[in-house]
């Protein structure tokens, strides 16, 4: 027997040292660690490195210029080595509940944090997460109360010619239920893709959460891929992908607005729901809320709650001169005067006071004024960035479908 | 309407400067290259850095001693710095068609490429992997057929007293169709999760690709989380999370084995599955083969197909010295022949020539085939590695059920 046993101590060292299978890490390090005063250490294991830097959202915000204006940015923090090589930065003060995200900088190379198994994968980009409980950011944990169903499928579009992949969130007890549900399709922005929501948005630790607390009615949460000429996520797709917004390896054949009824025909054939309008919302973020603007005065009977967080709802990405710019906004003030007609029960428009979109949403809204469109308007701190998202998403659920 | 124009560009700009976000790079260099002779090229801007290394599994593996024996582990290459401070190495030979693994090595500090969108999480490490086609790996990539749906639920476990999470691969077809369908159990090894076989494993690719060539039929592929103490991944779980085999921070309720009935009992009663022995299949990798064998003797009359990845098939996890080893053995052993009573279609056990299980796995065949227990068995070249399971897997899948 002194084989199996040499085997199963192997089997615990072994691993460490294969890096294909790159098993853990062994980290003797914590970080980050959240203190008791709600501080936050952050820990780097780098004897050799001669400076380490801490970048992320919890560090005040610097701005930088460019030629289309000021934009903040998040700031750094600078590590201090100790004697065993472990670099440690320590927040001066106590972090409000949130979830971070964060990476280092080693002799100026971006590196994860090698301690830390919390990860968030956000187009291209891998980031360090953590989260400091006691407030809203409980929300956006896993707490131990019933789970919804996350499903990567597949569904096919007509209009752009091909199988596109979708993220579905069914809330807890829809596989085992007969009753129909609420759908509420949620929309990415420009940076974002069919992941976007689940992954930074945190929907289903939200969904699960508010629904547990009773705030939000069990709903279906429907996340497509809203960049046409991709068919899913880079490393989800046949084709090359080449992670930027309007990029792509093709034309789109058609757009989101234009393909969006494909998108509604699969969900109301493959899920039991309810298809009445007064049982279907849709909200985006930025070019997800232009996009949730858009689809609402297309299909300006469909949707009774319509959500546009961050975005300008009178606003085209596809105008290149003010001709078509103009002309874009006449026509969709046109929408928007059916829409009024047919009524909804909710058009929720919420921005950050510091957004660089914050006076696009400011002018649509004169638009809409002026042609007596009712809104409700949710003006928050920040500018255009996950934190504000996750905010809207936990406010804006709670009204639906009551 | 200057306004609306001036965020539209903004909307393309802001974003690269904003680390919170962290959406596309806007790199300008391509890494890895897979050049027209299949050899690659990896390049890396880092002008500061002194020394830039890759280590991979597409290169020499070296050999590295410890006290429990020797081990192969992936080789690294030097990258060689040009005058705008890019780094940059090519692969002196073609490379076979695998999906392969890297990082690289930036003056000590591992970094992920950051010109790769292409990543995948291994427990707490996120590697960048390529897939060089026109062979074995063109079954791991996303091709244009018909594409299953990847669940991620939660089940109840009365025997594990929680709510655990599981992955669940549908295939094509199977939200509308009124059949019943066969199932796969597939289990993880010790440094894995309920993602590991949907990651590095690429199942769902696999199984898509054997499917659309008519080479397996379709199948429901059920992926729990083989680590009892804990109830699923890091970043899924309400608990703290320590990934290290056998780790966690409760000791479990109970085994793997003895809490696999509430598994089988939830699928059959959550999808519309053939509950008859001649379609369940259970298969498993290095730990998930162990709990295979283990699972297969202790439901004697339960699964017409097991598999054994990189795996002794007589062996505990759980014994602590010889004569509890001896132990086991024994009641292995009477199991096996109860099971042998029952009947199977196929015991199918795989190795690598070099895996350091290798002997292990020669000396449980060599006590089956003491009581006449039939197997069949794979032996392949290399180790206890990714490259291998995706192997069997595809493989093991076109034999079930047939």
């Amino acid at each position: 027997m002194r084989n199996i046993s040499t085997i199963l101590i192997a089997l615990f060292v072994v691993t460490s040292g294969v890096a294909q299978e790159a098993l853990w890490g062994g980290q003797a390090i914590i970080s980050p660690e959240i203190n008791e005063d709600k501080s936050v250490t952050f820990r780097l294991n780098a004897p050799l490195a001669e400076k380490v830097e801490v970048t992320g959202d919890f560090l005040p915000r610097k701005i930088i210029k460019s030629n289309t204006g000021e934009y903040d940015i998040p700031g750094t923090a600078v590590l201090v080595k100790n004697n065993k090589g472990v670099w440690e930065f320590t927040t001066p003060e106590p972090l409000t509940s949130e979830l971070y995200s964060y990476s280092f900088n080693v002799d100026g190379q971006r590196t994860l944090d090698p301690a830390n198994v919390f990860m968030i994968r956000d187009v291209a980009t891998v980031t360090s997460v953590f989260i400091v409980g006691g407030g809203q950011a409980d929300l956006y944990k896993v707490n131990d109360v019933p789970h919804g169903t996350v499903a990567r499928r597949w569904y096919d579009s007509p209009t752009l010619k091909e199988q596109r992949r979708i993220t579905i969130y069914t809330p807890p007890g829809y596989e085992n239920s007969k009753e129909t549900y609420p759908v509420f399709y949620l929309l990415h922005g420009s940076g974002g893709d069919e992941e976007a929501w689940i992954a930074l948005g945190r929907t289903a630790q939200i969904m699960d959460n508010l629904i547990a607390q009773g705030k939000a009615i069990p709903m279906i949460v429907v996340m497509p891929n809203g960049h046409t000429q991709n068919p899913a996520a880079p490393g989800e797709t046949h084709r090359d992908y080449h992670p930027a917004m309007g990029g792509g390896p093709r034309e789109a054949v058609a757009s989101m607005e234009d393909s969006f009824g494909d998108i509604i025909k699969f969900v109301e054939s493959n899920y039991r729901v309810d298809k009445s309008k007064a049982k279907r919302a849709v909200a985006g973020l930025s070019m997800g809320g232009m996009h949730s603007a858009a689809i609402s005065a297309q299909y300006p009977n469909t949707f009774d709650y319509i959500g546009i967080f961050s975005a300008p709802p009178i606003a085209s990405m596809r105008s290149r001169n003010d001709e078509e710019r103009s002309k874009y906004a006449d026509e969709f003030l046109k929408k928007l005067q059916v829409q009024k007609q047919n009524g909804y029960k909710l058009y929720w428009i919420a921005c950050g006071d510091t957004d660089f979109l914050y006076q696009g949403v400011i002018d649509s809204m004169k638009k809409m004024d002026e042609i007596g469109f009712s809104y409700t308007y949710r003006e928050s701190d920040g500018g255009h960035i996950w934190k504000n998202w996750r905010i809207y998403l936990s406010e804006f659920a709670p009204m639906l479908f009551k």
